[in-house]
């Protein structure tokens, strides 16, 4: 028979449908998770292949929104004219290699606020691959800046910022092609712009947020002196996710709670398809509707956010919770000094990464799997609801539940084999699948 | 016969156990709520009196933990030397009086920061005493300061203010023989302090908050510069309840978010029983015990606090939630200038009340009634969580459960008659009951 072959794992626990399932079976089948039932009439079909769980928990690979690149790798640095063709791909493959022994299978490699010819460089290398054994997949470029608030700028190089005077012919010229043209290119290949973080407070960017979505960008809330009022009009015009909650944005004030203030609210327009929102909770204004309120990102190193504050913060809308690392070049390195985006980022013995000779944080160097054992921690929420915050709410948030983000029949064989006998918050990531192939660490 | 008379009402909806019972029966006899199955053996049974509800929702009576006056009266103003016995009494016996028709059977006259001799003065007035359809009962006073920060005094006077360096001397001294002696006055009357609103970082405070636990008395963390630690430590120690939240606290930074922080708090110690404790929920660092977090009063009046802040503080910890007005003199008045504890307060059109010619807020002018509707509008909370956020959780804070905050068999039939036919946020007080006897407005 020429059919490809088919696998199935036994004694394992399988996290699907929001519950761990006992004494389960998973089977796939070229890469895909496959019902038996569904695919051979034979109630005695054999697969080819039998991998023992030995009772281990299998999840979702791990998705990361925000990474700005690990292992040394700057993506934003890479991009830079002197670094050749070659080292960026090699550079890139480093990272999606690395990101595996993690967890991590799917990634949106970030690119910070940079000059135009940065991007006209770099963007055609971050279109998105497919994952395999040698890398997690490149789920498109998360493009953070440059039109964006100086006063909430970062880590970012403040000459590079830029409001939109000119609408969206100010975001072509800045990042060229890769955001105008959005067929697919000759080979084939999808654009690599996925998420544009934006300040909708600057001049421009509320008008341009309709145009981005139409586009099928994902627009993204973050480094911005957004007021509450401002916050609520960007996500009725279209953006769907609030870059790094907490951090780069307005301190949540009583009076005016600013961007973070979007998870209370109640009065945002109630989107007419639930794709690439929030599934609805009880804290929903609607729960019989999708949620219109944004995904956020939670950087869950203990470092950007206290604890408590990331516990308040899921609780008052648990199924917007996105956990990311927005890792720096440091990330699996030793404390040192690093490159990001033509800056010097200083790593200390307790892991808080500095723009050099300041207090202003840069990003972190954590993994994915930390944060989800963190959250675990900070919020004592189940080890369900930290898994599905790292596989299917950014798959809903990316729009590629059909494909990824669960364990469901015909989404790819990504899968990470947890032994979580310490509990929850102190698991362990065991194996790893890309494509129903095991990596090999 | 001798046995007091036996009232049912009838076509009513009940709120029972967190639910409305449709179809209900209330039935009360000598102003407590009586199962009749458990009194008469006779199954035909009549009572003496039956009352029609005509299909509205009975709730128990709103309980407000926290009120300075209303209706031109001022708790502390009128402790002043040059007003009488007779008037304080008149004065109280009015705001009592006047808060029945919204609804609020029971409160906690609230005395702002003040000198030795005020509260020699007023304490004594303010005793527990039961309720009538001639004014609501009084649980005990509510004692907010002096031990509380100059940074975050809000409307009260700082020459008052103190730390406590000699422990609970210091709190004697101020408050006098109310909180020394505990034991019941001679006329078999309860003592006067209920609640006092303390700043943890104070000189001494950490270390006053059990002994005033031992004695009975609720601690309450507020008008503070308390950082997390700080708070932590203070519901450590027995505080279990926030004053205001949100108001006359540092505002919640996400690195260090304060006192608002304890709210997602995970490892304080857990309260060996759950008397004077929430009860525990989804988010509650263990789901099994009581909560340790305390109980945090909230003004929501869309001033104190944006609604988003609401509920973002709401669906992090629902079951602490405590609605209060801090209700000012000038609660039901129109706009014009009134008193508090010796200064002028203005209220302005769009009912914001300042320190006069100041923009620091110095309390609410709205009714109890209002806060729940607002609310719901603000959380799209069910109303029965905004009901208990009124009733059952003060009841839980102030130990009274066995008497009021439910409308439980053996509680005080202290009921509200709600129309709730434009909605949850839109809801009307009909009738009220106080101790079965019905309140003629």
């Amino acid at each position: 028979m020429s059919r490809p072959r088919v696998t199935k794992i036994i004694n394992c626990r399988v996290l699907l449908d929001h519950k761990i399932v006992h004494n389960a079976y998973l089977w796939f089948q070229d890469g895909i998770i496959i019902d038996p039932q569904q695919h051979f009439y034979d109630a005695r079909f054999e697969p080819d292949e039998v991998i023992d769980a030995h009772g281990r928990l299998v999840v979702p690979g791990f998705i990361d929104a925000q990474i700005n690149g690990a292992f040394g790798v700057d993506f934003t640095t890479d991009a830079q004219p002197e670094v050749s063709d070659e080292t960026l791909r090699e550079n890139l493959a480093k990272v999606s290699k690395g990101l595996l022994k993690f967890g991590c299978t799917a990634y949106c490699p970030t690119v910070v606020s940079a000059e135009p010819e940065i991007y006209h460089r770099v963007l055609p290398m971050l279109r998105p691959q497919p994952g395999s054994v040698h890398g997690a997949a490149i789920l498109g470029a998360h493009i953070e800046g440059p039109f964006i608030s100086h006063g909430k700028r970062g880590a970012h190089r403040p000459h590079v910022l830029s409001a939109a005077p000119n609408g969206i012919e100010d975001l072509y010229e800045r990042y060229g092609e890769e955001l105008k043209e959005r067929s697919k290119t000759q080979e084939g290949q999808e654009r690599a712009v996925k998420i544009i973080t934006v300040a909708p407070e600057l001049e421009g960017i509320l008008d341009v947020i309709p145009e981005l979505v139409d586009k099928g960008v994902i627009v993204s809330i973050g480094h911005s002196e957004a007021k509450i009022a401002d916050a609520e009009a960007g996500v009725a015009q279209g953006a769907t996710f609030i870059t790094h909650l907490f951090n780069a944005m307005l301190a949540f004030h009583h009076r005016d709670p600013g961007i973070i203030g979007t998870l209370g609210s109640t009065h945002l327009p109630i989107p007419s398809k639930g794709q690439g929102h929030p599934s609805p909770s009880a804290t929903s204004p609607d729960a019989t509707q999708p949620d219109p309120r944004p995904f956020y990102g939670l950087i869950c190193d203990g470092i950007h956010a206290h604890p408590n504050s990331i516990k308040v913060a899921y609780y008052s809308h648990p199924k917007g919770c996105v956990l990311v690392t927005d890792a720096l070049s440091a990330a699996g390195l030793p404390p040192g000094t690093y490159p990001l985006a033509g800056r010097e980022i200083s790593v200390d013995d307790s892991l808080h990464a500095y723009i050099k000779d300041t207090t202003t944080l840069a990003g972190s160097v954590i993994t994915m799997d930390a944060c989800i054992r963190n959250f675990v921690a900070f919020t004592k929420c189940t080890l369900v609801e930290a898994i599905e915050a790292a596989t299917l709410h950014p798959a809903q948030l990316l729009g590629i539940v059909d494909r990824k983000g669960s364990l469901n029949v015909g989404r790819d064989a990504d899968l990470v084999f947890i032994d979580d006998s310490n509990g929850p918050d102190q698991f362990v990531v065991e194996r790893v699948f890309v494509g129903g192939e095991e990596v090999v660490f």
